[in-house]
């Protein structure tokens, strides 16, 4: 069995708005929805967690009607923590693998969360990533440091992971800002999988245009 | 008098298209002519500079009928080599500012050139970036290095420099990806200014549907 977990528990506080991003209402659906979309309508996934935020746990129940959605649960003070919640919900089921997906990234491709379900399942773990183009820089005080593009990437999300290792990636608590950091830690390699530009995590106002025009040609 | 430079030169060799993509059709009109049409709208812009490839000189000029295009010219081997010839053809004109951008990122707005540029006044050297939003990993053989996040940018184009620093920055040759690194490198501290999540460079044939979407929205 895999289990895709839908990770809305966000704040979205570099966002600047009263409603964490995830439940901005955009093209007649809030941003959520879209990504949950594509769980819902993949073969590959058999079961689909929602986690969220406490106070827009009934929101989201009522937005979320299919019998493939097991359950909505509240999540946790950080990202890792949510993870960790959803791990605790999915021990009575015993999935053998586990998807996890940012609602901040709406752009959800089936063909995507597809093709990093299959990696994993050949390797035990896998991510979503893009070749860095832009030269990147570290800001320092005074000047800026450039830094080497080759072989540089920038993680997305959807990651896949078989249960029993994502739980000892978590087993000892922490915080990262996705989960290959944690499973790497424990000496696995973690696959890149071509990712996609139109899955870009919503982060702040400025993103919002953007998502309203890519909304429309949405299908 | 301040110039803009469209740097139209590149042959896209990520893309796997025959047609650079600068040279790419959507939306009715050819890439290149989408930040064109930013420069040539903007009345911070005083004259437009088009550096291009020499098999695409005919068609480039065919395009560009606005008498606010000085010329359209070849460019080099590299990005450098073509600022290069871009500023050896500018020397006669002798503009106190310059505005540099990669026509493989189609979206610019005209806001976002005149931010640059405005700033670029201020302190001599200005671009546009994107804080990083993304996890950023640094692949090796074996394993992936994480990098802090924190004060790490996405530096994009429009750039914008006084015209004799970027003389300066340029005087003894070098290749860079863009041309904030050879103007620090003078000891000069390059500005950031807010950049644009529309303003993406279009590098992979998976960029294509993403800019196709956009250009149906774009006015």
């Amino acid at each position: 069995m895999n289990v895709g977990v839908l990770l809305a528990a966000g704040k979205g506080e570099r966002m600047g708005s009263p409603v964490p991003k995830q439940f901005l209402e955009i093209g007649g659906k809030m941003l959520f929805e879209y990504p949950l979309k594509a769980f819902l309508e993949s073969d590959a996934i058999d079961a689909v967690l929602v986690v969220t935020l406490k106070g827009w746990l009934g929101t989201v129940k009522e937005k979320v009607r299919s019998p493939k959605v097991v359950d909505v649960v509240e999540g946790g003070k950080t990202r890792s923590e949510s993870v960790r919640r959803a791990l605790e919900y999915l021990e009575k089921m015993r999935p053998e693998y586990v998807v996890l997906h940012d609602a901040a990234r709406p752009f959800l491709r089936k063909e995507t969360l597809e093709r990093v379900l299959s990696e994993a399942k050949r390797t035990g773990a896998a991510t979503a990533a893009l070749k860095s183009v832009d030269t990147m820089v570290w800001k320092t005080e005074s000047s800026l440091r450039y830094v080497p593009r080759d072989g540089m990437y920038r993680i997305q999300t959807p990651q896949a992971f078989s249960f029993e290792l994502l739980k000892r990636a978590h087993a000892e608590g922490g915080d990262w800002n996705d989960d290959t950091e944690p499973v790497q830690a424990l000496g696995v390699e973690v696959t890149l999988v071509e990712g996609d530009p139109f899955c870009f995590k919503v982060t702040y106002e400025e993103d919002l245009l953007l998502v309203e025009m890519l909304a429309k040609e949405w299908r």
